[in-house]
């Protein structure tokens, strides 16, 4: 599967949070051979939104993870911004409806929280698209969305990481491994020869396997340490060819010298 | 000034590298009172890092910032990316071709690199779009890049983090000081008060105070703890009205019996 990530939240424009939501989720998404092509990070505005989503669904990935802005504040407008990218209508949502409420009067019966009932706020998060499905929140209290557009699928989930990660591993992990490729990946550190100097051998290697990504990345200045990894999905084999061009790689290294410090 | 960032480097969406680039600029772009608009993170894809470049360029952002994939290899391919994307013919620089130059010869004088003078690799990266300044990039050898198309001033860092933060703060923080604008923060933490319970008075003080924005960040699930974040850009007397507008937020919280756990 081609998958996108749309991140929104002022919060990590202005810098006050490190996004580390989109590099877990890429780890897991790449784990089961899916490749993630793009991630897009917006500020709460209902016309961002919106446009942005546009501008995603016209690449037609099959699958489009946002998230963040499902709360019960103002502020929270992803849902107001989809249905309007979408061109549908926000509904009230009989079943976010009841597990908001229950989460609520659960939390309210235990002393936790001190306001009873449902009010105007709390029920904003009980309306969804029309043809959403809710997602059920064991961490917190808006559910997160599921969408159909053309052929993409959307998830909408929450921005407080913990409540991101349980919705993922319940709804979206069990898609990513019944649609699972294969993804393989290799790592060696090297270091004595930079990353120019092996840049030429690289070229050649990646012309003999060309389904592989066999890419140098610098870890100080001027290449003292270079890792090289080796990466592919869905190649038949892939262990074992990334394994051959490993090998053809640390031949290389210690031809020219080269130390070779790690390998992962 | 509205400004946007385009990462480039397929290590980030495979999950195998955390982008910490962004959340350092973003900080520093904040701190001066400019508005980072939009992250986007892509794949080292000459097609998509054109087509990325020519739509960020009709939102005519004042700056755009964009890191990664400026190394000698052959993936490394951003500069052809931005080329295809303003139409314009890579050239070879003579001032990026002799500092890189430099570089080697001093690296291989002092033992450090084993391949004397300049190869292909090695001339790659002193191949620029026509209209370039090259950036001296004194923690490593390939050039920054700095570039005008229409308003938009375009600065092309490299992908590592010590490079890219020497050129920024070389290049870019003496222009975001010189064009600065303010920015103001004010944040406050509290608990035993949900975040929907305090919602609707969030709004009442977003339309007291028009230009600040007022949001609440939920700490745990059920918003156990809250953090408010009152920000606002390009305010008069904006340190004075978000104190004042704070001291509404905690007089409100404490008449809800709410308990304010830290002031930042």
């Amino acid at each position: 599967m081609i998958i996108e990530l749309l991140m929104i939240g002022n919060e990590i424009l202005i810098g006050k949070t490190q996004d580390t939501n989109s590099n877990w989720m890429a780890k897991r998404i790449v784990k089961y051979g899916h490749r993630l092509k793009r991630i897009t990070t917006i500020e709460d505005d209902i016309g961002v939104i919106s446009r942005t989503l546009q501008t995603i669904l016209e690449r037609k990935p099959d699958m489009l993870i946002i998230t963040g802005g499902l709360g019960p504040t103002f502020d929270d407008m992803t849902l107001v911004g989809i249905a309007k990218g979408l061109n549908r209508e926000l509904e009230l949502n009989q079943h976010a409806y009841n597990s908001i409420k229950r989460a609520y009067d659960h939390a309210f019966k235990r002393g936790i929280l001190k306001l009873e009932g449902m009010t105007k706020e709390r029920e904003k998060m009980s309306y969804l698209p029309q043809g959403s499905i809710p997602l059920p929140n064991i961490r917190g209290t808006a559910p997160g969305v599921e969408l159909k557009e053309g052929k993409t699928s959307i998830f909408v989930l929450p921005g407080v990481p913990a409540e991101m990660k349980a919705i993922f591993l319940n709804v979206i992990k069990p898609i990513l491994k019944d649609k699972r490729g294969k993804f393989v990946e290799k790592n060696l550190l090297f270091m004595g020869i930079g990353e120019s100097q092996i840049a030429p051998y690289v070229t050649k290697l990646e012309k003999k396997y060309p389904k592989l990504w066999i890419k140098t990345h610098p870890r100080i200045g001027l290449s003292l340490e270079v890792e090289i990894s080796i990466t592919g999905f869905n190649i038949e084999n892939g262990d074992e060819i990334a394994e051959r061009a490993l090998d053809e790689i640390r031949e290389i290294i210690l031809s020219l010298n080269g130390r070779i410090r790690e390998r992962k």
